[in-house]
């Protein structure tokens, strides 16, 4: 395949093949597995943010009539230095465990203190209320500043952000990446702006909760299913945390109701299979809403100081970022991408940025679509408007005068491959929706947003049937269609009708491995392991082919689903019918480490306006650019750009974790913790880019991550401009516009 | 692989993967599913064995509430002249459909004619009992004799063995296989011999019921699950009766609790997945043991006609065999193998084997291990008995003398390879048993089986995880401990533990095609392909290796689990933790068409002695001898030869379908239809033979059908001897025996 080839199916929009099972109510979600003999799970959770755990006390639990187990942070593996996976993905047992469930110390509201499971679900929740757990509670600190002070309770004393020892400290991490000298380089500046903006806690606020089934026979295999972002983590997660052997566990993934990046860990998972270990029994956990509020990971609040300066020809010649990122009570490594990404979008010689975060005793944050480039990219997107205004140049033209292009170094080191970001503005410029004039009280933001796009490990089996059917199994949980994009790959490679190929994802032991649909890799490297897939197919019915021929193969070519040579042609449906005289059934398994990875940009445009007497903000018109590479399905690539943006919007104007004083969170309910509705949101307009991506046989780039990072300053600056206003902590919600709008009068 | 060198663990007894599961109750067979929401199916049956259906009306049971879907034999597809699957497989609709439902016309007792789906099975059966059909009844005919005779009742005015429309007849096939000059060389002969011998329709006896659980998705997708020995063979057959496409359909094979070759076919399975479809819920259906008996496919009684001639010397010098085999209603194919394979344990120069088949007003017949081999050997081999005795030799000499070996030629034309008759022949006659001295009132047999061995279509997958684990992918259901086999052979090559594999039988989606689980062909043909696709892994392990230390791949060499150059080695467990950074995942999928089958040869002996005043025969001693060619797993490899000779030990003394003058089976259950329980049995002794398959990787033969050829003529005989009687017609019920002894007297 060539990415720079004519498509035949690839860009179109079938019907997705998982389409029908979920509108008629039969794709099952995590919670809609039962199996057989289950029994229910229920946790026992700190009711402190802060505290050391004297002693639990489970007898008279395990003493109610049908309560079939019980267990405590006892029953997990001793963290120690284990650290699982490499790279971005690594994670330290100690700081996976604690999320999973306590082992002596409780640092944040509702943390796991034990579990109980019993044949109904009221029964173990009821056998749950009868452990004792004996606190010395602990004073709390929720805030990242308040964390750095002096006196501020530490939650670890045994972490130090160097590694080395000394005073203990809330400082989680502590990055700083820098290119030339910015400090002199501002000097060269004709303006300069510097802002700080903060921006809260916020969740994921997937519609389904964490739900699992597990159970474990008698060799100790475990059976586990669950709804996530990435089965294989799951295991390996499952393992390391239970210490069960890696390859007696098999994790099935259900139908998922969102994750966008919160379904990338274990919760209930490790706690499902040691209750049916000791239970003998399959063991069913579902969270409710406020469980996933108070103990999943969310995404880190920041405060991130931006300082640009620009010469009057409007470019940029120096940034300095700071971003202080709430890391939770464990280390989420949230502050590394602020260093590496925060000035990705634009040409810099010289350029400071830092990244902390800090320990809270909050739950340990976790991946947000793009983790932590919206909360970065909302200082910095706002400060480039009032530097371009200053200057008195179009914001829009002010970032196409700074954009980076191939060839750009920013400050990971690498050079940009072919990317899409001045596309994106320009396209952006020519949109109505920019051509257009704001309308009389209301306000415009534009921001650009970049991510990396991550690639990574993936595989891809192929079984072909006898009716020339074709079975496509991956390990990629479909969160955005992505069975419909691979089934377009295979279909497009193999040159059969798409209705042919039966996209599936599978057990972790049923498909080679591959890595969690997440970073925006699943449609580039597992669609590359189709593809790849597909490609020895083809050569191996060519072979075929050139034997049934008596010809060399090298002369048989592969078009239109058939194999060619001269007059003679064989279909794909022959070589399945005859498979059998033709050296048997056709299976073909392949994987890889895809180093394709290509970052993505996109280019957001708001109109909002403001009701000032109630402070309520009305989106008008949201307008979505963005380079996908190649857009495979287009409606699933415009999906994903409408729910970033929805997501953002929703950052933007309402949400976040309200916590007391005493780190207990007063609103884990989507009641009291505002996303978006339909009723809220515009229809989110999108223009598809492509700029395919050089590296990717047909040229993807990813999608899923870009689309939430320009929402926060598009909308804020929309809302000052409307509101003549400038609120530098977000959400915008109403009271707090409403604040502004009083303070200014 | 190959076959001459020394194994580290195959020929090794590891506990069985499967085996804690199923000792331990939690392993799942056909009825042990239950989906979400299911309801329950529920089969009308005809009262009468021959007859036109009229009319079914099925409006007082649909009316019924709870009842949710009914179906008729409407509902299925048309069979026209379509065949499904090619050669030995091949079977034509018309052949197929009438075992499920019948189209119109009953040609045997309990025929399915309609069925019901309803939220609970007494509902079920209640509603079904609703349905109105009315016949018209025809007479009956339920033995070849008389359904050859002028006046017999005809059940196809439509088929004729030659495919020439002439008078209608029952005669379903004619085939006859001549070398030499038959007649021509009975005139050399010093010593003649013709006996027939008869043995009635019995059944596999399989402890488990058919059943099934099957549920259609709103894009018309099957998801099947049944207890089957070939799953893909299921989905096949469910396509070609129900008209969905074969790549819609899903098949997952349950554990399963015996087949032998009945169950490789549909029964419940079509009917199952139309109830599904109409009423959009689940639907299972089980057999009771009565409709077992009455509607699915026992093995065919056969009459046998069998004439040699010897000269003094002991040289075979020709033979003439006819056997006529009961088809039952529909087309079962069991003539071919008699004419054939009669004759082949033994060098002919000049021989005619005939075999006929015919129609009567019973269930269509099926395989049942080493199908109609026994019935045939049956009588070949007591013949052979009578010659030695003539002859004044040996009955073992006798066979010594005239046993085939490589490079003889049979009815099928091809030389044998390297076969192991004659290596059985001198275990036999050395073996303790046959050294020993025949026990006053006891009687002793002997008797040679032969099995042609199955190759064909298989496939594997290898899925690698991180800890080195390996989950081995089949398609072909363990029925007789392939998955231990299995695990063995990819260990062997692999060079890992045993403990790290961990073999499963998958659904058809999930690995390549595999032929079903029969014939004798998984361990040969499916573990070519786990061999294949080991070495495939070796292969790419050793690539890696070769690039990650810069040498060439040819001096990189695989031993003991580890990569070698040199001083440098990299072991499996290193390849699976790096693979991320050494090319990816490690995932291999192979297949093949085996043509690596090679014959299968087993002597039995048998001590049997006969209590005079019941008839009662009582076993005291019997001993199998059989050529595996390699034993993978010996203990399964023994278990089969025992199994097989048991099933045969109860067909010669007490197995039999009795029908009535209606075509009404009488015996339809298993305190009527004896089967041998443990204290009918002595400890059947086992010497397993390895004379290698030159073909095949690690040597093997294959070794299930092979034991339930001799058993017969062995017990016969020894019952013969010890009650001083000959009686022509099996079982040696106690009654016949007693009969045959007062009428000698």
């Amino acid at each position: 395949m060539n990415a720079k080839q004519e498509f035949r199916v690839i860009g179109t929009r079938p019907i997705r093949p998982d389409g029908l099972d979920k509108v008629t109510g039969r794709a099952r979600y995590g919670s809609d597995l039962n199996m057989q003999g289950q029994i229910y799970g229920h946790i026992v959770r700190s009711p402190h943010a802060h505290a050391v755990i004297k002693s639990i006390d489970c007898s008279k639990a395990l003493a109610m009539e049908g309560v079939l187990a019980v267990m405590t942070g006892a029953d997990l593996a001793e963290p120690g230095n284990t650290v699982l996976g490499s790279g971005e993905g690594a994670i330290a047992l100690k700081d996976l465990i604690p999320m999973v469930m306590s082992q002596g110390k409780v640092l944040f509201h509702a943390q796991a203190i034990a579990a109980v499971a019993a044949t109904t679900s009221e029964l173990a929740a009821e056998a749950a209320a009868a452990i004792e757990v004996v606190y010395e509670v602990l004073p709390v600190v929720t805030n990242c500043r308040d964390a750095l002070a002096d006196d501020a309770p530490i939650l670890h004393g045994d972490r130090f952000p160097d590694g080395k020892p000394k005073e203990p400290t809330n400082l989680a991490a502590h990055i700083t990446m820098q290119v030339g000298e910015p400090d002199a380089a501002f000097e060269k500046a004709d303006v300069i702006v510097e802002r700080t903006y903060s921006v809260p806690m916020c969740h994921q606020g997937y519609i389904e909760p964490h739900a699992c089934v597990a159970q474990v026979d008698a060799a100790d295999r475990v059976e586990l299913w669950c709804s996530t972002q990435g089965h294989f983590t799951v295991r390996q997660y499952t393992a390391g945390v239970t210490g069960i052997g890696l390859g007696k566990i098999r994790v099935t993934p259900s139908e998922i109701g969102g994750g966008f990046g919160g379904k990338t860990t274990v919760y209930l998972e490790p706690i499902a299979v040691l209750l049916a270990k000791k239970s003998g029994r399959p063991v069913k956990m579902v969270m409710d809403r406020g469980d996933v509020f108070r103990a999943t990971g969310p995404a880190p609040g920041a405060e991130t100081r931006v300082k640009l300066g620009a010469t009057k020809d409007g470019r940029l010649v120096a940034a300095d970022v700071d971003c202080l990122m709430d890391s939770g009570a464990y280390n989420g490594n949230p502050a590394g991408i602020p260093a590496f990404m925060a000035t990705a979008c634009y040409k810099f010689s010289d350029a400071r940025s830092t990244g902390r975060s800090v320990y809270t005793n909050k739950p340990k944050i976790h991946a947000y679509r793009a983790p932590s480039m919206p909360q970065v990219t909302l200082a910095f997107e706002l400060v480039m408007n009032e530097v371009a205004a200053e200057l008195k140049i179009d914001p829009l033209e002010f970032r196409l005068i700074n954009a980076v292009e191939e060839g750009d170094v920013n400050m990971m080191g690498a050079p940009y491959k072919r990317i899409g970001l001045r596309e994106c503005l320009e396209a952006a410029r020519s949109h109505p929706h920019y051509q257009s004039a704001v309308a009389e009280g209301t306000g415009r933001g534009i921001a650009a947003g970049y991510w990396i796009n991550a690639g990574g490990q993936s595989s891809a089996t192929l079984n072909v049937s006898a009716d020339g059917h074709v079975a496509l199994l991956t390990g990629s949980p479909d969160i955005g269609g992505s069975r419909a994009s691979m089934a377009l790959m295979a279909a497009e490679v193999l040159g059969i009708p798409i209705e042919t190929i039966h996209p599936q994802v599978v057990a972790t032991d049923a498909v080679g491995y591959c890595d969690v649909t997440g970073g925006s890799r699943t449609t580039l490297a597992t669609g590359q392991a189709v593809i790849q897939a597909a490609d020895e197919l083809v050569a191996e019915l060519c072979r075929r082919a050139a034997l049934d021929w008596d010809v060399p193969e090298s002369d048989v070519e592969w078009s239109e689903g058939a194999a060619h040579h001269g007059e003679q042609s064989l279909s794909f449906e022959d070589f399945a019918s005859r498979a059998n005289g033709m050296g048997g059934p056709l299976t073909v398994s392949s994987s890889l480490n895809s180093t394709s990875a290509s970052p993505g940009f996109g280019v957001h445009l708001c109109d909002a306006e403001v009701d000032k007497e109630t402070g309520r903000t009305t989106i008008t018109r949201y307008t979505v650019v963005q380079d996908a590479g190649k857009a495979i399905h287009p409606a699933y690539v415009e999906g994903q750009m409408q729910g970033g943006a929805a997501q953002g919007i929703g950052w933007a104007l309402n949400e976040e974790y309200v916590y007391n004083d005493q780190g207990v969170l007063e609103n884990p309910g989507f009641l009291d913790y505002r996303i978006p509705v339909a009723s809220d949101l515009p229809f989110i307009d999108t223009v598809i880019v492509e700029v395919p991506n050089p590296l990717h046989p047909v040229g993807v780039k990813g999608v899923g991550e870009v689309p939430i990072v320009p929402p926060m300053p598009a909308v804020a600056q929309a809302v000052f401009d409307s509101a003549a206003i400038r609120v530098m902590n977000l959400p915008l919600s109403p009271a707090k516009v409403v604040a502004a709008i009083v303070e200014d009068t």
